[in-house]
């Protein structure tokens, strides 16, 4: 184990988020806030602490698999507990628990607040909130490649810890595209959401940090009633802009570069859209048929927009979705686990992983009358390999074991097993809102600490594909071979 | 496509139908009731429909997998409609959609009733219900195979689709057990509980009855109370009984032969007899902490005997435990999913399929730090075939998308999520109650006829293990090739 370059690549982390912590700073000082103190103390301290850890670049370099899982899990968790100090010094959310949930909750673009009054946080602290979304949304570690000169040839295992989706999805890339450019496209197109906000008159501030909350698939909103206050024009801004953060950022790539075959052929994409499609097509149906009284159009906007919302895992909500009739809602906890596609910033298990799942099992069936006829199953025009499918079909395991123990361990609280299991579901699956006590009107205030501290573990478990944080909790990993 | 001898073999079953329903004939004539014509018009319709398709014996005798899977599908959706005729002739279950639904809960021994009062039905009618759990258990057609003398060497698919348990559950069996064997031992267990349960003061009829819900691990009581109103004695009996039905047959097979060591050696039996013991431990810990006032030999022998009733699918309950703290209310959840041994007469994913689901994901954990050290699984002293474990992924992996097909479907009545959900759980891992509504005070009259059919056809799911039922509906299968 080459403990010196973890603890080298974790201080230049955290040296990266004192410059970002210079943004909401910013922003305290321009709405004459008084609470610059509360950014520049931990701004001080990450310098410090980075500069302290990261004095010496150790001469051995060599980095395997195992050092990538590592430095990713401890990067995530050292940069939602600095990143929590704002909260904390500012007594916006005095508590250190809450503070972390609410950090990791950001970063890890879920959106589960802990706040049962946004509105009353400064714009600072609001800004810092939903700024961690934008940074958590494309990952720490990718930003951090994306801004320094790529110099070291040793990153490929962070950038694979940290990426989402299965290696399938990497299919589409078939040029490697590098962080910078990804980048770039996200850059391009936060901007472009919030130019779009501020024609139908959203204010500026309401604009960056809902474009922030977007862009990261995140969710985190300023006002309590989330973007339902806003007009229809913003809602379906905000809504066709989640499905665009939802998709492969690959695509956008092979857009940009006027690739439109390769940009439409992806298998994933027609997945991802026709679930969409037929998602919003039953809700609406379902819904106005157990309330006939109801605006069709309104009903058509809400449901696009919360389908939207939950399949990219983003968690914005137009309406209280926690009152709509049973058929809906499950259909809401469904695309939960669906999540967006590989390669976005959505969380999920990624419909590539669902669609090979689906195929993989449909093999199984027709095996039964050919049992001697091995198919290879084709995805994305290619064949995927034996060694894919098992380690989706042990990714799907994993995942379901780990939050069927988390349900358990939240239960410990009392709370409805609808309560227990949505809010697993939507921490997990990177969404936020949930049903029952999480639903869009509620908030996660109500669990106890250990509650809580499951809670967000689930939520980097989601975000960064459940090894990166699994391997920190087996002691045999630690050990130098 | 065999036609010929898919009909002639669904003849000979419905003919043994016939032979089964002479016993709750009989009990009918004993205790004077005035059902005898209810009995006696479907032996009369069976014996004529079984003769009239199995008239003669086909030429061509050739069955592979895909005739075997949809023989048994096929007999068992048959023998439960034919089976539903005394309910509704006798007026006692005058729906015949209710009666099928009472019927298929009884031969895949879930053990789910749509009766608000159980006890206002004939001695006979009872009998009946609990005889098909009886008959269920073990199998219909190994039923049939053990009774017949068995000439034709094609039944190997028969017995392959209608035995539970994956492949690897018959690396326990290196010799190969007969269903003869299988069922004289299944035979002697029940009168062995039909004793003990007399000794213990229960009436003659109660304990026969209740031998038969135990040992088929069904779950119908001849009580609104089920198993409450019996005494501590009668109680334990019948907790031990489930588990013991819960163990896989070729155990007691090895223990019968002397060979002790092969029966005690069983990985999937140390499994089975740790979670019980866990599950027991917690629940009661969990009962005792929520409650100071409690009982703890109570609360220890109602944790232990619904742990016992749960795991096994058989469903028995002796208090509310709908009423339990949460935690234990979500243990029993997942218990559900896990079920008995394969091998055994009960339900759920089973607990080899469950083991062989850790060890592989471990497997793809430890691959992060060895990525080149490719192990093989070892099961029950042997190492598991990669297309076992791909198997059991699969077989994983359908059965959850069965399972959220069937939520989603039933969630159209409009129930809350938790009776959706543990309805759909408690069906189609066999079971019988499951939580709010449909907990163990509660029952399945309220969902209509639609959820009705979806719920039994989740029942037939999980009893003959998904593929023969699955076979059915896909079109292409029933094509001559």
């Amino acid at each position: 184990m080459n403990f010196k370059m973890i603890f080298y690549t974790i201080g230049n982390m955290l040296k990266v988020e004192a410059l970002l912590l210079i943004l909401p700073l910013i922003v305290s000082l321009v709405y004459k806030e008084n609470t610059y103190l509360s950014f520049l103390i931990p701004i001080a301290i990450l310098t410090l602490v980075g500069f302290a850890i990261s004095f010496k670049k150790p001469k051995n370099r060599t980095m395997y698999a195992r050092e990538g899982l590592i430095i990713v899990g401890l990067s995530w968790i050292f940069i939602s507990l600095f990143g929590a100090l704002p909260f904390v010094i500012s007594k916006e959310i005095p508590n250190f628990i809450d503070a972390f949930f609410e950090t990791v909750s950001g970063f890890t673009t879920t959106g589960a607040s802990i706040l049962t009054d946004v509105e009353v946080l400064t714009k600072g602290m609001l800004f810092w909130r939903s700024f961690t979304h934008w940074v958590g949304g494309m990952g720490i570690l990718v930003f951090i490649m994306a801004i320094l000169p790529s110099s070291d040839g040793d990153t490929i295992h962070i950038l694979r810890a940290e990426s989402p989706g299965p290696q399938v999805g990497k299919l589409v890339s078939k040029i490697k595209v590098n962080a910078r450019i990804l980048y770039l496209i996200y850059f391009a197109m936060t901007i472009i959401e919030i130019v779009l906000l501020l024609f139908g008159k959203m204010p500026f501030f309401d604009s960056v940090v809902h474009s922030f909350g977007t862009a990261g698939t995140g969710g985190f909103g300023i006002k309590n009633s989330s973007i339902g206050g806003y007009n229809n024009y913003c809602q379906v801004v905000i809504g066709i802009f989640m499905i665009l953060f939802g998709i492969n950022f690959n695509i956008f790539y092979f857009l940009l570069i006027g690739n439109f075959r390769q940009a439409l052929k992806s298998e994933e994409l027609r997945w991802y859209l026709s679930i969409i499609f037929i998602a919003i097509a039953l809700i609406t149906l379902n819904i106005m048929i157990s309330d006939t009284t109801r605006v069709f159009a309104t009903t058509l906007k809400d449901s696009f927009f919360q389908v939207a919302s939950i399949i990219t895992t983003t968690g914005f909500s137009t309406t209280d979705f926690n009152a709509w009739p049973e058929l809906s809602r499950s259909i809401l906890v469904v695309l939960m686990f669906f999540g967006a596609c590989a390669g976005s910033t959505g969380g999920g298990i990624k419909i590539s992983r669902i669609a090979i799942l689906f195929k993989a099992s449909g093999r199984e069936v027709r095996k039964l009358v050919h049992p001697h006829s091995v198919q290879n199953i084709r995805f994305e025009g290619a064949s995927v390999k034996e060694d894919t499918v098992k380690g989706v079909f042990a990714y799907f395991s994993i995942f379901i074991i780990i939050f069927v123990l988390a349900v358990l361990l939240v239960s410990l609280d009392g709370k409805d097993f609808v309560t227990n299991f949505s809010a697993v579901a939507a921490c997990i699956n990177n969404i936020g809102p949930g049903l029952s006590l999480v639903g869009p009107m509620g908030n996660y205030a109500c669990f106890s600490y250990f509650s809580k501290i499951i809670l967000l573990l689930t939520m980097l478990v989601g975000r960064l594909e459940i090894f990166p944080i699994l391997i920190l909790f087996i002691p045999n990993m630690w050990r130098n071979k």
